[in-house]
């Protein structure tokens, strides 16, 4: 039974689980989906925070920091799909400019900064305090905003 | 400069933060695209946990957890974009079947069902022990496949 629910989720997940071993992708494709996805839930989350900073919703002590709490561990997971060869070459279906990879270095670095400024801002949430939260809602932004300025296709 | 950041951050995520009040997504497709990215990382980190359980990568039991916390995270969020309206109008598009919102109770049953073997899968991972994550392993699959089977365009 449980050998056929492992077959059932390979079915299920197959993009996913039929990894070569050693490797995170099966495809080129599959590396880009993924960064896009985890960078969809770290904006979504982030975003739910931007909401109480700019008083569009009420500050509620504990979804501010269950939301930092998922932007935290959505930081550190894009970056392992950003392997070589996945630069976009069409606008529409992404933005990931070569220097990523001519420049990996600063990108890395970019990368580093946008963590260590997540991680502010969720210690800003472990505060329960609104003003806290503001002041490093806005760290996490400028590294959002210099690795897009840089990284994306515009 | 703070206000200035925040700004840039909405540039940024637009999407996301420019949210009306008490709502989390602006349009129905920023709520199919955000369960859709959800499920993605879901699935990527379940699939390397399931890489482990078949024995294509050698067990890492950091890393197995370190796969299993984030599958935890992730199995609480894509049923938020689940909202109403959003059935899949265009299978290569997406799959949700439109029974997800006429047999709610039973889709959120479901749903919980996934995350209490994701728990245990967490708590397996938690072991250290390569045979209690392939128990549990099997157990999440077969929620995984339970409801795609049910609720999703085949």
């Amino acid at each position: 039974m449980k050998s056929r629910s492992i077959l059932a989720v390979l079915a299920v997940t197959a993009a996913a689980v039929s990894l070569p071993a050693a490797a995170q992708f099966q495809k080129p494709e599959d590396a880009v989906k993924y960064r896009q996805s985890a960078m969809t839930v770290m904006a979504n989350h982030f975003g739910r925070i931007g909401a109480m900073v700019q008083g569009r919703v009420p500050y509620d002590a504990a979804v501010a920091l269950a939301n930092a709490e998922v932007v935290s561990t959505m930081s550190r997971l894009p970056f392992a799909g950003f392997v070589e060869g996945t630069a976009s070459t069409d606008k529409s279906k992404g933005k990931a400019k070569a220097n990523i990879w001519t420049d990996r270095a600063k990108f890395d670095a970019s990368a580093q900064k946008m963590q260590e400024e997540v991680a502010k801002l969720l210690a800003a949430a472990r505060t329960n305090n609104l003003d806290n939260i503001k002041a490093a809602f806005g760290g996490v932004g400028q590294t959002c905003k210099g690795c897009h300025d840089e990284f994306w296709i515009q």
